[in-house]
């Protein structure tokens, strides 16, 4: 069988493959990108469905409308408005089959064959790859703590006329880093500047500790003028609801709107109206205030107690920053005093310790740096993150 | 904003611009795609929702495998094994967001700027489309009351040599036909000679009217070595149970499935968990079959109003088979007697008599015949399709 071209542009995730390893008993894991099941709002998801059946089972069981279940729009604009996005109405977003169907739908809208787009170095490994699935030439802009270097993204933007700029500004993955505000004004100036689409995935927003990060680059647009027709923005109930109704949206100017909509007609026709339905329910029930301060609050002692046994364990061996939301720590083996300063090595000696994180590597379109690893803190609790941590230093250390 | 090439293979449908005008208050639609809501199993729907949530809720609502929800894909292994398919195993097939990702999934991994896919004339209009945004060209091959014309098909094979050849054999969306046990063997003789997939597009074969329609190519395939290699088959629930679960499956020799699997996991990660899940409580519960025989038994009845009210009201200005199962008549205006011939014309004097139907020049991926119609009679109740074909009479004879 011959297949297409395209195929040629992306390979199996050495990812993946590690995670084929995390069937061993006893592990423990920090290897997943996953929330923490055990904080989904299970009784209100079944009132919201329960509801949905007695009441509209009609339309939530039928076809529906390619841009999304009407309920779910007009409930996703006003969250969008209450996270100070001006203008928000029902069609200003197209639901989606979870982000990653957003991501897919912008790289089909958008990209050619010979593109380049830019991403950040690291970023989400499902985006490299969905954007090679089309063509472009996908180049890594550096970041430190405080997100994307954006003196570098200039310089990259005038070398190569990127015909669009992907970022997660806050908490992303899998760098956990927070675009300052600053930064986040100077995005929204480029992308006016040199006329260039820029994306913001932002499905780890809400999930903040304490102080509530910057505005998103959407709700910041205002400050600039002419960027709203230049953004494009990713969100989701993934993180902070629940993975399993795939229910995520995508807010863009109304010409790539549209064309999105159009290709996601034959990509999914649209996204399953139960789901959506069920999601709009939950929203409208009231109860996402709670959920969101339960997760933040869990996730932030899990990200405290990380933070202390990362210390702990490695001392200099280590850098790395306390992020101060989302679900992962980025951290980089500084190789001191001759220790251990390989990712993958590492991660093959702590699946010998019963402990899983990955490498960071692959998450780097081009130049990858082997020193990096991610660490998720958000699936194992206080305790299995204290007794992983212990096994990880045992690996770093060879013990 | 610059938009990607591929965007310009493919235009608005007159469809939706059509469907845009379906809002107009009492009017009776044939011009649908969908299934009757009044006939889904909502209390079946509902207990297995409920179960799920009860006894799986974890996971139910997290992230899942790319391939699919396990026990689902036992269930549906289970369900095609039913129809005759042998070597059915959960590992035989992945599951899809509804089956028009399954198109896409297969256009994705297989189809490059260049290449050939023959496609019945007419066809699913959404799979054209969706074909073209991977840039090959879409050719149509006649077809005739017993489907696809396979005379012509081998020489369009021999000419062409495609790359894929898309059938839909049984009561095909637009043609209602039924393609022939023999022409059905001589299909898998082609795709064998000529080391060539043939798509199998499956959703409507479980509704037949009296006596089962022959097996599905792929039930077949064993009668004609080496077929299975070359066969493609896509599965949905969208016709059967619901279309809001958006719950289709792909069934394809290991290398495709792979690769397809992989596109999958760029596209949406994986289809709903909370609606596979429920997709599969519901087929374990044995619902099914009196589902089944339900929906089966209503548009029996509703093909034959509408067949004979056809008969009633055009006479010989127009010719049609009767459909043996299906969701649709394919007719085609006769212009005998220098009566209206012309589908579109005739589209807009139904809409001002207050009923509708599409006419079937769209579905044709090139050369339409603009005499042709497709009318539903899956969502009017028998009373409607007796009021909506005399509108239709009136309409056509400029009464």
């Amino acid at each position: 069988m011959r297949f297409a071209q395209r195929l040629n542009n992306v390979e199996t995730s050495a990812i993946r493959e590690l995670f084929k390893l995390l069937g061993k008993p006893g592990i423990i894991s920090f290897a997943g990108g996953f929330p923490d099941g055990a904080m989904f709002d299970v009784d209100g998801i079944r009132e919201a469905s329960a509801h949905v059946l007695a009441h509209q089972s009609g339309p939530a069981l039928q076809y529906g409308a390619t841009e999304g279940y009407n309920p779910l729009r007009e409930q996703l604009a006003d969250f969008m408005t209450a996270k100070g996005v001006s203008g928000m109405t029902p069609e200003s977003l197209i639901v989606t089959t979870g982000s990653q169907q957003a991501l897919d739908l912008i790289a089909k809208t958008l990209l050619d064959e010979g593109d380049v787009a830019l991403v950040e170095a690291p970023t989400f490994l499902a985006t490299i790859q969905c954007f090679r699935l089309y063509g472009p030439q996908v180049l890594g802009v550096p970041i430190d703590a405080d997100g994307v270097r954006v003196d570098l993204l200039e310089e990259m933007m005038v070398q190569h006329k990127p015909k669009l700029v992907y970022l997660i500004p806050t908490f992303g993955n899998p760098s956990g880093a927070m675009l300052s505000l600053e930064r986040r004004l100077r995005v929204l100036e480029l992308a006016v500047k040199y006329q260039t689409v820029v994306v913001e995935d932002d499905p780890y927003g809400d999930l903040y500790f304490g102080e509530a990060p910057p505005p998103s680059l959407l709700a910041l647009s205002d400050r600039v003028p002419g960027s709203r027709d230049w953004l494009v923005h990713c969100g989701s109930l993934s993180k902070v609801l629940s993975p399993g109704l795939r229910v995520g949206w995508l807010i863009a100017p109304a010409a790539l709107l549209q064309r999105a909509t159009m290709c996601k007609q034959f990509s999914d026709a649209h996204t399953s109206t139960f789901a959506q339905a069920t999601a709009a329910e939950y929203l409208r029930s009231g109860r996402m205030p709670a959920t969101l301060d339960h997760v933040r609050s869990v996730y932030a002692q899990r990200a405290a107690t990380m933070g202390a046994a990362l210390q702990r364990e490695f001392g200099d061996g280590l850098a790395f920053s306390q992020p101060k939301g989302g679900l992962f720590f980025w951290a980089r083996l500084t190789g001191a005093r001759g220790q251990l300063n390989d990712g993958a090595t590492l991660a093959k000696k702590a699946i010998d310790q019963g402990v899983a994180f990955v490498p960071g590597a692959p998450f780097f379109s081009d130049h990858p740096d082997a020193t990096t690893l991610r660490l998720s803190f958000a699936t194992a609790d206080v305790a299995k993150i204290e007794e992983g941590l212990q096994r990880l230093g045992r690996a770093f250390r060879g013990d």
